[in-house]
């Protein structure tokens, strides 16, 4: 069978709930099928494992979940009846181009993960990001917006703007996909922008080359509206849950914490140990439901991190192979692109996830880091990525959980938390070396990372080396 | 007569009371002399100019003052009965040695200027300051802090420093001071301190060039204590009230409200209009006597700006011309340092005269800004600033008053508030404009500033002309 997810806003029929008075306890549920869901294979697995979840037992749910930040969750997605008149209209406006990153963006304010914002931000909400990486709501408490949300227009768009109110946003392919309201047109300060969002101006920030250097010197802010729900039609849509999907899944589920865990990168055992320790300290705690997001990061990313649709793949083998749970799991893409900006971007990362209701954060060495672009070091303080997240105003709801380093134990062959004390028998593997595994067909100590996992990678580092050679080849003939 | 301000602090016998009924009602007064105190001939003026105050009548005052930041100035002055012990002990701690603007920050810090904080940052605070400008309390409101207050030492003095819990701080003359205590010690990147801080990295930024380039590579927070005020004997200490003898004045003359004025310039007649308007505008508010701190920064400057001293003088002679009322003016320098860091700076700016009592702060064009030390443009857009500081975190207390341009009304000549639709009879007298006009002699518009206040500045561009043309004669031969 298939379990199929809510891609329209009504009233969800799916609903899950487990009694918990062990950890393999069994599952009622109540499952009626919406024609147009969505197909994610990562909630599916549950269902597979768990026969016994298809017993219907009504049941109404009422979400315990972690409110939305501005306390409701914003959602920019014209309604059906009026998609029409909305169309024809934004026909009549002036028209801005999008990039593919900026789309991103349309998607991610669209579904709210940065509620309360409500469109690309004016100045006022620029300002405050960039200065104090928070905005102050009308009630006069803070919510944490740490990255300036955007959208750049060259001169002569700013010049047909003119002053106009309104204006339609043209997606890369040509389509009209909505428009932003009541705009408000204000100076690019490139170098501003990126000395507070990066602590640096050095050349080779990923995020700078590919979007902010070549866009334009004003930044247009105004009141999102889409026509229909952002999607890349690349086969990855289905994994792509709203925060308001998400949130009605945790609630199926009857989840009573959400952990959140933020990825871009292949998950090895090192991460699954992680993941499952925070869920036995939760059950320690007293919960009786957490459940793990485990959330790779689905937007724009460096050249050479490894590409979305191989690192859901892999993360469907680890799913498959039982390093992770399915019952206690939710894979789900989030489509934010990526900043690479450290403690500036990790508390986005949060933020976003306590919209798609998760309560807990787990957070690691330098998260969102790399290395400097210009000098041997890394870019961050590795540890002020959790520290940062720690003090962030408007965090306070959020529980964080900084966890502890794991390594390659030689001896125990297996991913564990590392132990000072016997240093030497621990094996550190960064993502370039596993990549250089990959790349080179090595294989990595056992108990590194499941080997149907293992394999994902080991055949896009192929596929990469054999298109590599044959753009070689064209160039030498 | 002489009237004397306390340095001390016991409780102030200086109250003056003004019954306000008119713009220029009598004043009852209650003075008594302490002759420990210093000499601040702004203060001395009013009492010059109005006999009939000094009838006495006596009057306890409590004070209605805006809180400082966090409840509780901070005053961070050994008590006179544990001076030799504390001196004692200093003498076995690790030395750290202090340069110039190391210095001034002890100032700033003991005197309470950047309360709540009550030393040199330790890392939890500098991070909040980077990334939110604001430091989060227990009680889990926040307070203003723009500015890394920090201390740097290098390599050297790290290891001298080893696992010991408290340094002892030495001035540039070779004194010691004061001490740190239960320091913390953390890496100084200073290249992300510089981004986050001035929202550029370029080289040409003055405090970066004075101060932080060639400083060392760590940081060193811990708790201050000093064992006795910091005095200059420059000849200008008699200016330099701390913010509990201003609040002691503020008290004394009965302020229901004290507007701050910030500069680091001579006071021309468009600043006069400006403070004379507030005050005018307070008073239609309902304020029945609101007291103007003119408060011009005492730390370091960059090259080209006019120096203290001269600034001072030329301060006297515009009250001395009336231009300003010495009855409802103080004037007192700001011991802070200059880091011409536009939106940012702004903010320290404001919080530090909360801590002395000031609820209204006078804001204007591009306040702390300066030239972009590259490229021909303003550093910060100059509307960023008055933006910024009416959003800030832990500025909610304080009214922020922007104002309007002044500039020199040609027709009328004298300085006006700009009149755009008459802009062409409208002359912008920039800082730069203003010295070159007193470097070359020439005189500037009749209006534009008191002639005595002018002649100060003359004489000053003179001498150092003279000093310039020595210096030529000496290289030459």
């Amino acid at each position: 069978m298939s379990l199929l997810i809510r891609s329209s806003s009504f009233v969800s029929h799916l609903t899950l709930f487990q009694p918990r008075n062990s950890k393999s306890s069994s599952f009622t549920n109540q499952i009626s099928f919406v024609s147009s869901f969505n197909h994610n294979p990562f909630l599916n697995l549950v269902y597979k494992r768990n026969p016994i979840m298809q017993s219907v037992s009504k049941m109404i749910v009422k979400s315990s979940l972690i409110d939305p930040d501005g306390g409701e969750l914003v959602e920019l997605i014209v309604p059906e009846s009026e998609i029409g008149a909305k169309k024809a209209e934004s026909e009549t406006m002036p028209k801005v181009k999008l990039t593919k990153i900026d789309l991103e963006w349309v998607h991610v304010i669209s579904e709210g993960w940065a509620s309360p914002l409500k469109g690309f931000m004016r100045e006022d909400e620029y300002l405050q990001s960039l200065h104090f990486n928070s905005l102050r709501l009308k009630n006069g408490t803070f919510v944490n917006m740490s990255l300036p949300i955007v959208l750049a227009i060259d001169d002569e768009t700013k010049e047909q703007i003119g002053s106009s109110q309104n204006v339609a946003l043209v997606c890369p392919q040509g389509d009209i996909i909505g428009s932003l309201r009541s705009v408000e047109i204000y100076k690019h300060n490139k170098e501003e922008r990126i000395a507070r969002t990066w602590g640096t101006t050095s050349p080779g920030l990923p995020y700078v080359e590919e979007y902010i250097s070549p866009s334009g010197n004003w930044l247009i802010g105004g009141d999102l509206e889409v026509f229909k729900p952002i999607k890349y039609n690349d086969g990855l849509d289905h994994y792509r849950l709203s925060p308001k999907q998400l949130r009605e899944e945790f609630d199926n589920r009857q989840a009573d914490a959400v952990f959140a865990f933020q990825l871009r990168n292949p998950v090895h055992n090192g991460h699954a140990l992680l993941m499952n320790d925070t869920r036995k300290r939760l059950l320690e705690m007293g919960y009786k439901n957490p459940i793990l997001l485990l959330h790779p990061l689905g937007g724009f990313t460096k050249a050479d991190d490894v590409p979305l649709d191989v690192r859901m793949e892999q993360h469907s083998k680890v799913l498959e192979d039982g390093v992770l749970d399915p019952k206690t799991t939710i894979v789900s893409i989030f489509p934010s692109p990526m900043h690479y900006a450290g403690p500036t971007e990790v508390q986005w990362h949060a933020k976003a996830r306590i919209n798609a209701g998760a309560n807990f954060y787990i957070v690691g060495r330098d998260p969102a880091g790399m290395g400097h672009p210009t000098e041997k070091r890394d870019l961050y303080d590795p540890d002020h990525g959790k520290k940062v997240l720690s003090m962030a105003p408007g965090l306070e709801k959020l529980n964080i959980l900084p966890f502890r380093v794991a390594a390659y134990d030689t001896i125990e062959k297996k991913m564990a938390f590392f132990d000072p004390s016997r240093a030497k028998e621990f094996l550190f593997i960064s993502g370039t070396k596993m990549r250089t595994y990959a790349r080179t067909g090595e294989n990595p100590p056992d108990g590194f990372m499941c080997p149907s996992g293992w394999n994902v990678l080991v055949k896009y580092y192929e596929s990469l080396q054999e298109s590599e050679a044959k753009q070689q080849a064209v160039v030498s003939a």
